[in-house]
């Protein structure tokens, strides 16, 4: 179902983002070493690069799309290029989220992507700021020059995807909804304060909010970068917004089926947290098909749009499809 | 030595700023209310809000100058206009940065402005997020609308701002110069890593990194936003780099002289961290000519590009003075 071409695209892409992000991320003698070694640390434990692939899809995708229609515009090199950093940019915002999450003080992880997580290693106070220089040096790489060049709009273009990305990975997004998860699992608890607990439709929004707003933004962006129109953004919104529930629909599976040396990562983890998950809530046979759902609804808006002949849906189907 | 009119022109441009701050962060009900509730406890907390006056104040001094030149730019108010949103976020900016500074992980403080910290109320995964929130925030705020106006390149001004300010509390400023604080402090051990020590050099290094980048950023932002020239805001920079100077050493000096209720902070705290001091590595005395040294330079910085008249000067004379 995912096509041989689509395996050589995907390790293409990875290259390129593992090469770019490492020649953009601060590095010794400038950056404290210290620092540094704790950023590459968690950046370099062999993640999926789900994100970043989408953004560089997504914006090949647009113009694939203006290579079919009439006064096409810029070509599939130099969209991958303009949408280079902000590839870069989610995968750093990412990763951040992904070491603060595994802090004692939230979800208390001690196993990520089959290596013990950063705080373990180097401390929870290193781990804190090695996630807050990510997410800073991600907005940093977005606002980089080139500001002017052969699209007038270039400077208007990166507010776009800075805005987009900032309000998806902040108190509205991902931050919000990891606020939320904290809340319900009791993890905090505030004198005075009944722990709420979250049905069917708060599970939804609290991970539309924490994974879902991340995904969306990573495919907009690359198609903000290539110029899309706001109808090619609309529907590439609603593609994304169907792979993310998608996403974690299938981690959720992935955390009662899973064992721990595929995933990388302690399964089981959700049930022993006592946290509300599709499974839990719909069953094993009845999440399986929400995710063939989205998954159908995800190939109707990129259809709709004319932009379906390209790698996005391949995106989708591995997400469906993956193991880890 | 510090006019009246100053003292007014101060509480003006706070409640300018507390004001947009309000009006501009996520409320409830779309951010999730605990979230809310703890990014507002931290940013009520009744700071100096010296670093958004600073940049409010830069961006006036630019159009004053501009007044006395022939063909005048812009107002005074159109120049605050353009400048409050950068003001509000490094005002969220520095907020972050106290919350994360203050977990247990770091510093390790429970009192802050008089208040017990954050974490203290909400919890250290709370208090986290807030943190994470503010930060995020503060860049969406940076590339909101408008993007365009009379000001024909207001969206490059944007970007010059976004990444000036994302370097500035990034790896190599802000953040980095805390990694460098705690590794030095020994709050993080790490096995088969010696503890640094540092020296006079490395001390003012560190905080250059720690304090005063974000200070410059502060000054250099309004001056880009009211469109000065590179001479004014290399000018400013240098200015800005001589305030964050005294402010450290002020700051050292305080810890040793004041008494925590005037303080709102724990005194002492830094002799009982065995955290290196200008007043232990100098004296108070000579602590005390470093810092009217530098205040001179300041004056000149200004001076030589003809930016003298205006209320830069008296925040650099309010950071001397100051009392907490």
């Amino acid at each position: 179902m995912i096509p041989e071409s689509f395996q050589d695209y995907v390790k293409r892409q990875r290259e390129v983002i593992d090469h770019a992000l490492h020649a953009w991320l601060p590095a010794p003698p400038v950056c404290p070493p210290l620092l540094a070694e704790a950023m590459n640390y968690s950046l370099d434990a062999g993640g999926k690069r789900l994100r970043p692939i989408l953004v560089l899809a997504a914006a090949d995708a647009i113009v694939a799309a203006a290579d079919r229609a009439p006064g096409a515009a810029a070509s599939s090199t130099q969209a991958h290029g303009l949408a280079l950093p902000a590839a870069c940019a989610i995968e750093l915002i990412h990763t951040y989220s992904l070491i603060h999450d595994d802090l004692p003080a939230m979800d208390d992880d001690t196993l990520r992507r089959g290596r013990p997580t950063l705080h373990v290693v180097y401390g929870d106070g290193i781990a804190i700021l090695a996630g807050d220089g990510l997410l800073t040096e991600a907005f940093a790489l977005l606002a980089r020059e080139p500001r002017a060049g052969a699209e007038g709009d270039l400077a208007v273009r990166k507010l776009r995807v800075i805005e987009r990305i900032a309000a998806a990975a902040g108190a509205l997004g991902m931050v919000g909804g990891q606020a939320v998860d904290l809340e319900a699992a009791g993890t905090t608890e505030i004198p005075g304060r009944t722990r709420p607990s979250l049905d069917a439709r708060g599970l939804q929004a609290m991970h539309a909010m924490k994974t879902g707003a991340l995904i969306r933004a990573s495919a907009v962006s690359g198609a903000i970068m290539a110029g899309g129109s706001d109808a090619q953004l609309a529907a590439v919104d609603r593609f994304a917004s169907e792979v993310g529930l998608v996403f974690q629909i299938v981690d959720d599976i992935l955390d009662v089926e899973g064992a721990a040396d595929q995933l990388g990562k302690t399964a089981g983890k959700d049930a022993a947290d006592d946290k509300p998950t599709y499974p839990l809530l719909f069953g094993l046979e009845q999440s399986r098909r929400l995710a063939s759902e989205g998954i159908a609804r995800a190939e109707a808006a990129l259809g709709e749009a004319g932009l379906a002949e390209n790698h996005l849906m391949n995106i989708a189907r591995w997400v469906l499809g993956r193991k880890n």
